[in-house]
């Protein structure tokens, strides 16, 4: 079919590519000059702006857009309304907060646009060859686009999961699960290497994921991080962090959900940029004056 | 290879099977006439004590042990202290502490009986047609056995990880990584189930074990889990755990290692065993003394 893609990041890039491998015709719009001149030498089509985007789709608009969520989704959201009419759809694939989604849902639909939120798993390899798609959104919708939709997954790897919002609820939350899949990990394989039994990270990680209870995508991405890095040598203990986990975090406490291990694995991640915490200065600094402690100064 | 094993429960007996498929001359031994009926109904050989079991097994006899760790297992290393011999191997695929075999390993040695420690994942399915082996001791007895180890893993799933004790602690701190990674996924269910989304829980972990970031066999089988039963009614929401998740977080705590997910996975679970806790009897007594809140009684 004829789409249109607003962001050629990583994950916008790479689905445009899988877009076209489907025998899709698909034309691409990036705010970076330097990410449409990129995307042009791998053979996408290409437009300057929202409104040079549309008019290329002719009748029946359908824009998938793969940006940043939060003003940037905002904006370009805005941008479209200048340029899509009634019977058109707007897809947002991105990590948007469920809420918002809903908000642009009703907002669209009160102009005949239709709103489909899309939450996008499996990574940049996901999206060139592949993906995991939570969909949210009216069902009619849904089932117009699914045959795109399958297009882009794996067997099984696309759910209509209902209403509108409930695609970015099911991502937001399966980032959340991540968070405490991966913290649940790393400490795992520090807690092997304080042990003093000198094993080997690649071949355990290699062994985990061959067969064991724990085998799954991320036991087999430490397995090639380790071959890349046995020590990680180079790699800095810093864990970003970009919204969902906090969000579900916030979700769960709204909600009365005791979800510990997620929030724990959240906290792990805000201490892990903390080299000297004013939290760690004040007990250290309470420990010298009850109990006369060293303080390193 | 002719071998004996002792332990014909659920991990024990499908491992027989999984021997025999491979052309193994197992003979076994359990101490539950029941387990032996049951196994020889499949065709299983048994003997009817440890030395019958000996007996079976002429010269470089190799017992394997599958039975519950600590006292069980000290039982039957006496035991077969007294019919074997230099040159024979104990092998122990149970969840021993490392620490115990450790010990076992340096006073069999003092003997010349050889002592492996594997750590074994994969569930009863595992045990059937393609485990994971985490494998502990002397490399040369490793070396000795490979072919039989090789026979009952997958591809990949076996792995001689280090001295004596290696196998036994990788399967504990493998087993903390997979209680931070259910608690985790627990959690991700709660907040969809309390979300008012209405979202269909197979359809969920379905989609999310086909090309999602958290694929892998636990998300698989939630899929199977909510299949039989949708809102998983008659399963009671009781954790129990069987040991390693404590000896990982004391490991953890000695090491110095703030494992803080895997703490707090082994702690909800603990939590899931009260439903009226004296700590949340006090909390709630303390809430009423200072600002007159309502107590249920």
């Amino acid at each position: 079919m004829k789409l249109g893609v607003v962001g050629l990041g990583k994950m916008g890039h790479n689905l445009v590519l899988n877009m076209m491998d489907k025998g899709h015709d698909v034309t691409a719009y990036d705010i970076s000059q330097a990410s449409i001149e990129a995307a042009e030498i791998e053979g996408i089509q290409t437009a300057r702006s929202l409104q040079e985007l549309c008019a290329a789709l002719g009748d029946e608009k359908t824009v998938w857009i793969m940006v940043p969520a939060g003003e940037v989704v905002e904006s370009i959201v805005e941008g479209l309304k200048h340029c899509m009419d009634q019977g058109d759809t707007i897809i947002d694939g991105g990590n948007s907060h469920y809420k918002d989604s809903i908000r642009r849902h009703d907002e669209l639909r009160e102009r005949g646009i239709s709103f489909i939120d899309v939450g996008t798993s499996g990574g940049v390899e996901g999206a060139r060859s592949g993906a995991c798609m939570m969909i949210g959104g009216e069902e009619e919708d849904f089932k117009r686009l699914e045959a795109l939709f399958e297009d882009l997954c794996v067997m099984g790897g696309c759910a209509y999961l209902g209403r509108s919002g409930s695609g970015h609820f099911a991502k937001m939350v399966h980032n959340g699960i991540e968070y405490g899949m991966l913290q649940a990990i790393g400490e795992g394989f520090e807690i092997i290497q304080r042990s003093g039994f000198e094993m080997d990270n690649e071949k355990l990680a290699r062994v985990w994921s061959s067969g064991s209870v724990i085998r799954g995508w991320l036991m087999e991405l430490c397995q090639r991080a380790f071959k890349n890095c046995p020590q990680l040598e180079g790699v800095k203990g810093k864990i970003a962090s970009s919204g969902e986990g906090l969000w579900t975090v916030q979700e769960a406490l709204e909600l009365g959900v005791p979800a510990s291990v997620i929030t724990q694995s959240l906290l792990a991640r805000y201490a892990s940029n903390d080299d000297d915490s004013f939290s760690a200065k004040v007990v250290s600094a309470l420990r010298r004056e009850f109990g006369g402690h060293d303080v390193s100064k």
